[in-house]
């Protein structure tokens, strides 16, 4: 029997356990936290997450979907909170699509609890990775309870350990020629809270995704199952307005009634929560290799940590497994070629919805309030209604089908080229539903 | 007295400790390898270096450019070798413009001897940095010789260990939005020689850098003061050729038969050499921030590692120590302003010579055979000759001026447009040195 070590028994990590151990692989699973289904430990800075198709297909693989969800809710579209006006509903895309709130926490007490059901994966907290020894096959951690280092012995070992990883340290310390770039955008976020309606259930739309875009940033919202919404507020960290202007309670009661005056009665603990919580950065991560020796790979986060605004961080990494699980079937456990293949086939996807996660903080910060974009979506949405096999918009592609990242990608550049030839039509408002423009998009797309 | 620790022993290490010594610092400069002069160290990857006017006017402004200049052999332009016909040589810029090919280990040498004579400069040798902790002012060394760690305290630190600084890990490892990006070229290099003549003295040409550009990859030689030429074959990793597929003696002899055929007679140890000798990798390094608390800063290739094919890694790093200098007298020593500014105004200048480099690299194994590329710089040279107020062309901007790094990189930018539109004239080849072309270019530049 195999053994396979694990570091980090995050999301990825725990969903991978499942998919090895179902395989009989021996998995030990190593996490540098305490438990976290023993004891509270929100820091104030989950944001919470969107679970889209190519998460489910991954948890559908293994046959744990259902599972989850029981503890999934579902968002059918963005509800946009304007300065001024009334709300104004965006379906993401077709009647009973949608994208489902999870809290990250809940959701990774519940993959462990899981995990753990298989007699092969075992789960060691507090341990710290410290370095690792690939030809070896030794992986070195501390343990902070017992307060001694030691080392693993395994056949295997995966680094899912996050957007900071060991695992990737060690390669960056270790390997020639080992391509590394980790960047931050000017903004931060922080964690802000909508409780239960007082009467119970939802003070708002319990099944939308709220926006409130204002331009260089915005305040969103997701649904808890206890009526509660996890906010977060994305903003620059420098600059006028910024985290570091508004430095008082009353600073920051001011700016909200004045900016995102329908949220502020729905917060009673807005200045509380402000000043109790980090504020967090924001860091996209792309490296290459991702394995060495044939015997070690990173995955998820590790090998590529992407910015919150398309909701696919979990949904990439979750599709990571599903990627290697067929890569295993067709390599006949030749973990070599796997993991050679893996990391050549996943790179050019992993950067591109890095890439689109970043340009999605501006469409979804600014754009959705503005009447071009709009229209422009409105068209889209039109001629996808009528000719579905010719064009499926870029957040479909990406959030309700399992087409390679870099395909939707290319995809979504040539659907904009032909979206700005659209738009340069004189008088496209009063035109934008005529078959003239049908006829002209078909002859484009 | 403030006290300074300088990180790393190199040329920027050596020429910044002249700088701080001289404005009454007492310099500890902590160095990872023992005393290069004490012990012949070649690894057999040193690519010769390439000084030029920025680098002499750091020399200069501190006043050692005389004992400099005393190990530097002027190179007034490129002798390229073709496959087949005569040898070219094309000035690098005006009649007594030249770089100067001076060795890394000897001018290192030399550097830290000029340094030592200064009482206030202090070099302590196998010293590997192990960490920081900037706040306290304390740097942590493991002394490779008696086996033990050990902590020094200063006022100021700087790091200027390298394209793999210890320092710059420390910033990565702890400082929060710190943007970090390594990236490999697909090419390697590995230093091969050409001796001196059996009659003493040079074999080819002295005062030329030689290049066998060969589209794809090239090899370059150097000149040395004892005769000899240091070359270094710039070759891609895997492919075919590449360092990869040249595996035997006869092998390599082959090849460089075929490809370098005027070298193979003046190598003689050309196959022990090359599997002697190792296969180094290119990096480049950008970073953001440099410096931390205002107390410690990383400088040189610390802070932004080069590829050397515009000769700008070490010119680039001395003139890091002038500009640093002169921010010393614009801030009287308010060290958290000079660090600041620093790093904001030199970033954009190191990001634009890392890329120059990148993009040099295609210009020197390919372009400098090219005819259409041999007849623009022929215009340029025409044209930079009649009206030198007009036009400086992107080498001489970058080599023979202290122009920052940013405006030459625009300004080639402009140019280049420039020249694409003189290049489309119908029948340039026949009317390159006329008026109306003259007065076509006046008329845009």
């Amino acid at each position: 029997m195999k053994k396979v070590t694990i570091i980090g028994a995050g999301l990825v990590g725990s969903l991978l356990s499942i998919y090895l151990a179902k395989r009989g692989y021996k998995v030990n699973m190593y996490e540098r936290r305490g438990d976290m289904r023993k004891a509270e430990m929100s820091v104030g800075r989950s944001i919470n997450l969107a679970l889209s198709d190519r998460g489910w297909k991954a948890l559908e693989r293994i046959g744990i979907a259902d599972q989850v969800r029981k503890v999934a809710i579902p968002m059918h579209g963005r509800m946009i909170h304007p300065l001024e006006g009334d709300l104004v509903f965006q379906p993401y895309g077709k009647d009973k699509q949608a994208i489902y709130s999870v809290s990250r926490g809940g959701l990774n007490r519940l993959m462990m609890d899981i995990a753990e059901t298989n007699p092969d994966v075992n789960i060691i907290f507090n341990q710290r990775c410290t370095g690792l020894n690939v030809a070896e096959g030794l992986t070195h951690f501390y343990d902070e309870e017992k307060d001694k280092e030691h080392a693993v012995h395994s056949d295997l070992i995966f680094a899912s350990d996050g957007a900071f990883s060991a695992g990737r340290l060690h390669m960056q310390l270790t390997t020639d020629r080992f391509d590394y770039n980790q960047y931050y955008i000017e903004h931060g976020y922080k964690e802000l809270t909508i409780p239960a309606a007082p009467s119970g259930g939802w003070a708002i739309e319990k099944n939308a995704l709220h926006i409130w875009p204002r331009g260089k940033y915005m305040l969103i919202a997701l649904p808890n199952e206890d009526g509660s919404f996890t906010c977060t507020l994305f903003f620059p960290f420098e600059g006028e307005p910024s985290f570091s202007t508004l430095k008082t309670p009353e600073q920051v009661k001011e700016f909200f009634k004045s900016i995102f005056p329908d949220a502020v009665p729905l917060m009673p603990t807005l200045t509380e929560d402000y000043f109790a919580n980090p504020t967090a950065s924001l860091v996209t991560v792309k490296c290459f290799p991702w394995s060495a020796g044939g015997k070690m790979t990173l995955i998820g986060d590790a090998a590529h940590a992407l910015v919150p605004f398309f909701g696919q961080g979990m949904n990439c990494g979750f599709e990571d497994c599903t990627v290697l699980d067929k890569l295993i079937d067709k390599h006949s456990e030749n973990w070599p070629a796997i993991f050679k293949e893996f990391e050549a086939n996943r790179k050019p996807d992993t950067d591109a919805i890095a890439d689109l996660a970043i340009a999605n903080f501006v469409e979804m910060r600014d754009k959705v309030a503005d009447p071009d974009f709009l229209l422009r979506k409105k068209i889209e949405a039109r001629f996808t209604n009528r000719h579905p096999e010719k064009w499926l918009p870029l957040y479909s592609m990406v959030t309700f089908s399992h087409m390679p990242y870099a395909q939707a990608l290319a995809e979504g550049v040539r659907q904009e080229k032909i979206m700005d030839k659209v738009m340069a039509m004189e008088n496209i408002e009063a035109r934008w539903d005529s078959e003239e423009i049908d006829k002209m998009m078909l002859d484009l797309a």
